[in-house]
């Protein structure tokens, strides 16, 4: 996606440790017309699905889930990284580690709002190691919906995540992806 | 707003403790359609401000911002909860207590994004004692930047977060007022 491609050359930060810093415009302050974007674009490539649930996990990707469940006209659902009183007993839970913190959390989805009548993209907006999206796939295999796919804004093609997923046999459509970063700049994988 | 308050007495659940479990529309699956309509309702009540920036804490609020600022034409931003690796020495901090957990923590916000020449529309799911508010509000204050008023979808207004808020002379715009919940129904302050 060249708008997505060109505004991470523009504003985009590389750091150390494979950081990449798109907190001007996607995960901190966020361009909201970069985001409707976001969500046609991923409306464009899934739309042939039959897309009930559109699935996140807690915080950046609800923006980004939003913008894509309003292109299909579905609920939003995001998944919380921890229990809150405000979450009934009733829920699909799985472990995953933060690629940004290091800490392992409990990940959550009330079990009310998916089941297996549910068609689910998951969308985010980082691909790094995988471990969000594999957490959020064990969610969907524990409420039986079928998984549609996952719609990811920046994948780190350097990394082992996206591999990893598409081994599974699921669907994974990042709309730019790095394979390489450093000081010298930042390569995207011919789209 | 009715649209609003005729969805919270259908699927709007009360608990014990004074929890209103809206997790089936609000803040955890999240009904696409409604937040627009909440976005549309923010404008409609802050258009005649010179809003540059609507701020908001992850994880709920990020949805509503997003919403509200699109009707703007101006960057959402929220504050995060927790210093990651992703996030600049350069930021503004406070401490909240959570209402629904109880865990203090510290809400940051990149001086990057807020300054002096800032006008910001604060916007939140709930407004419960005030304590996230009260934290961005100390955020604002730091950068600087002019406070237009906050915007909230639900308010208890059997708590005390309201009246501290606006006896600070802060506008604050509350979609749904909630007097009185419990077995027996919820009653909405009329508006």
């Amino acid at each position: 996606m060249k708008l997505l491609e060109d505004r991470i050359l523009r504003d985009g930060v590389v750091k150390g440790g494979n950081i990449l810093k798109v907190d001007s415009f996607l995960n901190h302050q966020i361009d909201v017309h970069l985001y409707d974007e976001i969500g046609k674009e991923l409306y464009r490539l899934f739309k042939n699905e039959p897309v009930t649930k559109v699935l996140t996990i807690e915080s950046s990707g609800i923006g980004l889930a939003v913008a894509a469940a309003r292109e299909f006209g579905v609920p939003a659902l995001f998944a919380k990284k921890n229990r809150t009183k405000n979450i009934d007993g009733e829920v699909y839970s799985s472990a995953v580690e933060s690629f940004t913190t290091g800490i392992t959390y409990t990940i959550i989805v009330s079990k009310h709002f998916l089941g297996p009548q549910d068609h689910v993209l998951i969308v985010d907006d980082f691909l790094a190691n995988g471990n969000a999206l594999l957490g959020l796939i064990e969610i969907v295999e524990q409420s039986h919906a079928s998984l549609v796919g996952c719609g990811i804004a920046i994948e780190k093609g350097f990394q082992s995540g996206g591999k990893t997923i598409r081994e599974k046999g699921i669907r994974v459509e990042s709309l730019a992806i790095i394979d390489k970063m450093d000081e010298n700049g930042i390569v995207f994988r011919p789209q």
